[in-house]
């Protein structure tokens, strides 16, 4: 059934342990032999060879092993890990856009692909500096809690209430900064006039700047550094973030009024673009067990009684 | 000189402010009525439009404001940042993929698309569960450290030596877990039987575990649970994780060894998937300042005097 269905495909995507589809008949060989233009993507936590390819692919252990959790948290507090599933979604997003660019060229050569997404590789990829200075310059990553590494004044600073993130990476930020905080002789001062000496004296700028912040409020000093040009942000709660205004207005959220067995509107999040305005999402609720079974089935060229022959055998329901 | 390039693009990427591509002559309304198929996608923070789109695209700033930073650490210790750049890298493969979906669409049908990818949306569509729990069931989401919230034993551990994280999250794994470290009577106590009920029970059942998980190594225990069919990772750090034998095998690492002005090898991540066994990546070392220029303008159409003059202009280095 599964192997008529991907005949008829663009692209399968899936995510047992490497070899488990082949078992199934479903394997890339199998399935691109009967349909070329076919791209199959599979998704596992450390690609289909190598040492560790038959390890299970838990966000918690790619974010230990990944070295994730080294670099987040303080000295002190530090390995920690990130509070949401942060490797499923690297591995998630890297499939999606392989597959789309393996079907871009699809569509122009009739040529399909095997991808092999791996979300141990993929959150790897994409570390970023953490990685590149280790392997460029030796620059062995520490976990340095709330601090920006590359700039200072750059990472969360208390204020009279709550935490605000301040990334015044650039001396025209810096001394907007010290001039907003009626500070301005912190500009010249000489451990903090350049911006090296500034990541070199941290410590003290940031017991510079803490009792200057304590007169006011985080959404307070939001406002004000705004509008002087220095980037800054509170550091909001998920609750605060999705009650936002702006999140309103950019429509991120869908509901669906009509889940059958669920007595109240399922909310998601969209995807996090727009396309010419309009944000692309599903569209239609989730669906109950079984109920686009006959439409599929159908689809793929089961008549009305090899469908019944197939729910009643047992190999679909 | 860059509408001349634009012209002829397949994709055009910018991640200035709101506003800037506009005054630059440079923005989606002119460059696609030149050319109706270019797919025109712009980065910014928080998108084009909304209260917030003019806050500058700061990842630490993103970081505290999407929530990232309020569900990070424990009760103690978080708010904390992920250490690395995490919401730039969900922004930019959020990019790629709505890139390559919507040249798909403009292969297909000559009709290109203005892309706008707001990084605090990406992010936030990527939050998974910890968002679903909350819009859904009023789950207010905390910061819970290393325990996942989703099973329990689920989390990170003290061994002898070193740090394991475990992901027993089904029965069956929790018993082979029991059985391994000598202890199957914890399998079956009616604090732990359930797997509901480990969960209410997670301090005891980690205050169980670690003095029978002190009698030997994390990487020991990590090859013993996994021959017994517990999923359980160390904790590395990534100079540990780069220097494993999988990530060699993988070719996950490219090195440049001809960089101009580099005494040595310039090494780069390459994508964390593989097309039919090969890793896509860059074909070139990174260019010096200009060396692409002269090529670069010939495409657009510019001969050797218009590029001169352009060059002498200032209009291009």
């Amino acid at each position: 059934m599964l192997q008529r269905l991907a005949e008829r495909a663009d692209a399968l995507i899936e995510n047992f342990r490497p070899g488990v589809m082949e078992r199934l008949g479903l394997g890339p060989d199998a399935l691109r032999s009967r349909n070329p233009a076919l791209v199959y993507c599979a998704i596992s936590g450390f690609g289909q060879d190598g040492p560790l390819a038959q390890r299970p692919a838990y966000d918690q252990i790619i974010q230990g092993l990944s070295g994730v959790m080294s670099v987040t948290g303080d000295e002190r507090s530090a390995p920690l890990r990130v509070g949401y599933p942060v490797c499923d979604t690297i591995g998630g997003l890297t499939a999606a856009f392989a597959v789309c660019a393996a079907l871009l060229r699809a569509k122009a050569t009739g040529e399909g692909a095997f991808l092999d997404v791996s979300m141990l590789d993929a959150t790897l990829a994409t570390m970023g500096w953490v990685v590149s200075n280790y392997l460029n310059a030796g620059a062995v990553p520490r976990p340095i809690g709330n601090d920006n590494f590359t700039a200072a004044p750059s990472g969360t600073f208390r204020t009279g209430s709550g935490l605000l993130n301040i990334a015044a990476n650039e001396d025209r930020q810096f001394e907007a900064l010290c001039r907003v905080l009626g500070a301005p002789d912190l500009a010249t001062d000489s451990r903090f006039a350049e911006r090296e000496a500034r990541k070199s004296h941290r410590a003290e700028l940031t017991a510079c700047l803490e009792p200057l912040l304590a007169s006011r409020s985080a959404a307070d000093w939001e406002a004000i550094l705004e509008a002087a040009g220095v980037p800054a942000g509170r550091v909001l709660g998920l609750p605060e973030i999705l009650a936002h205004p702006h999140v309103a207005a950019g429509g991120l959220l869908a509901a669906f009024r009509d889940v059958p067995g669920v007595p109240r509107d399922v909310q998601v999040t969209l995807p996090g673009f727009r396309i010419d305005g309009e944000r692309p999402g599903p569209a239609t609720r989730p669906p109950t067990p079984s109920e686009h079974r006959d439409r599929i089935l159908a689809e793929a060229g089961f008549d009305a009684a090899a469908r019944q022959a197939l729910v009643e055998s047992g190999a679909v329901r």
